[in-house]
């Protein structure tokens, strides 16, 4: 075979992508709690959407997604121009890398908080700033933020993989003292008491990055959502993939965001979990943060009070070999002695805190 | 309001993004013959395909869509990781782009083809390098590919937007010069007498991009795959957006790539009617280039046999006002006196050709 002698561009050399959550090939085969996926299916109406868009996929898709701008624009209270979406989340963050940073324009984000920031500037051969946190509450430095001297910042609020809510006053703050363009990613905020919505009147260094993958049952789907002043928009939207969101997508997004009953009915469920799955953890003497997510990040505990990465994986192994997948980083100080694990149907739940029982009542080595 | 100082990357400075045809909101009301889609509907296993998969849509995709690299590996006899799937084919140039190019590496096309290539190039910062055509049939110059300096080349085979076709011992002759990574963008080439897909066993720096939007009927759905050497696929896999192909994408290509004979049918109807339509523009003495594509590339003339860009402007705008959209492009010699006209159904080609006649036999000043 004749070789060529071309080569790799040198931002991608050592590049280790993204690691996402075990997507096991049949996922009614184990309790899947790894992935911040919804238990719930879609609103019926998002299959009744898509069943009669099929006859137009010979078609492209409508390129800005017009309709979904509306949706989103009368949902929030904003006008269509403040909107662009995205097949998902993930491909507005790298929309932001990829017209905010460059090999001269700095990233900045929270460390640890969702990996993939620090992948996509890594492609973009941007530098990536990583400020820690001010404790192992998750709190935030922000003088620390302000002066890290990057052009852009991604904060994830709530953040994961702890599920840490910040608050609309300390939001404001940060927005008042950090220059560069500051996005917030509120791919959990359905599930917090506050979002950080009603600072876009105030600021135009600020955009705020929604997702349909957990609270609309989407993940599936790839479909989300930014939202922001218009001269950031518009210079997005002239980076974005003109064909971006494809057909389907576009019309399960727009029945999904219609139906606000059974948005509010599958949020209410989770929540409702969520407090219960925590109750059950402080009952038992574990640490978990209060969780505006749809998830708990929890720090196991063996039956003598110890834990640790070595508890916490101890941990972790048990409940996959009971079939339930849960996610463990043990890459961070801060993250190494917790679990983080999404929240499921009630029997899910139930069926966990029994594994956890079993595994406390066992001698743990 | 408050304002931040952030920057937008000098990348994309003074950029401007790639512009599509026209997407009208009423696809019904026109004869859309502008952007190559398909004018059937994809297989009815398309349908029922994805109807069966929207109650999963609450998890995640399979990310790397192992199945279908799977079905694609058996539909050219290949192996699996010789196989990547994109959001669209364009999602796989993008790749190459980010992969193979910066701004050291440059990036190569000819000139004029697909000017996403020029855009997606832009986006990184990466030099494109423009090599001219050997004549008006858009022959190519193997010596000017080769010694253009490029890292990455990409060739439109059959080329867009004249149809022409290049025959496997060329392109053989042109990967044995050219060193760099060679893509050839195949988006056409079910409707062409042959594939550069046999060169795959001969050389390692080749790339061949599909796409299902033309030949499968599923522009609206996004689905492109490129195949070439496990290490360049290794390559592109490691940037790749983790769930870039979502649930419903996976499963409608799945059942179109599936359903052969489905595919055959359409196929052999749009040629039937693609020499149809070269054959009343050739009894009118208008020439065509012949077409390896689902469109035919014409020169209009007046009824005293001019030509040129207000000839060929005028039919644009005489058969927009009948309701009659194709695409024209302006701005190269090469291509200034022509239209490119996607081909459609039987009767589109007739409503067409009568909408032509009648602009001939006027007074065109």
């Amino acid at each position: 075979m004749s070789s060529g002698s071309f080569r790799a561009s040198r931002r991608i050399r050592g590049h280790d992508p993204y690691l996402p959550g075990e997507q096991p090939i049949l996922p009614g085969s184990v309790i899947k709690l790894n992935t911040n996926e919804n238990p719930y299916p879609p609103s019926p109406q998002v299959e009744k959407a898509i069943a009669s868009e099929v006859e137009r996929l010979n078609l492209y898709p409508n390129p800005p997604a017009c309709d979904l701008r509306h949706t989103v624009a009368r949902l929030h209270d904003l006008e269509p121009n403040q909107i662009i979406f995205g097949n998902g989340s993930d491909d507005l963050l790298n929309l932001c890398i990829r017209c905010f940073s460059d090999d001269e324009l700095s990233v900045g984000m929270m460390h640890p908080s969702y990996s993939l920031y620090e992948v996509l500037a890594r492609v973009q051969g941007s530098e990536m700033i990583q400020v820690p946190f001010a404790d192992d509450r998750f709190s935030l430095n922000l003088e620390a933020i302000a002066s890290c001297g990057s052009n852009l910042f991604f904060l994830t609020s709530p953040h994961a993989p702890s599920g840490r809510v910040y608050r609309l006053a300390e939001l404001r703050r940060l927005a008042a003292t950090f220059s560069g363009l500051l996005v917030i990613d509120e791919a959990y905020a359905d599930f917090a008491p506050e979002t950080a919505l009603p600072l876009l009147e105030e600021f135009d260094h600020l955009l705020i990055t929604r997702t349909l993958s957990k609270s609309y049952s989407l993940a599936g789907l790839r479909v989300g959502y930014a939202i922001g002043h218009p001269k950031v928009i518009k210079q997005l939207d002239m980076v974005r993939e003109v064909y971006n969101l494809d057909r389907l997508a576009q019309a399960g997004a727009q029945a999904a965001l219609n139906d606000r009953e059974h948005f509010q009915e599958c949020l209410s469920k989770i929540i409702e979990q969520r407090e219960w799955l925590s109750e059950q953890f402080h009952s038992i003497g574990w640490r978990t943060l209060p969780s505006g997510a749809n998830f708990v990040f929890v720090r196991p505990e063996t039956a003598d009070k110890k834990f640790g990465p070595s508890v916490a994986s101890s941990l972790f192994h048990h409940l996959a070999t009971d079939k339930i997948l849960v996610r463990y980083f043990p890459k961070h100080p801060l993250t190494e002695s917790y679990l983080r694990i999404s929240i499921g149907k009630q029997q899910e739940m139930v069926m966990l805190m029994n594994s956890v029982k079993q595994w406390t009542s066992k001698d743990q080595r």
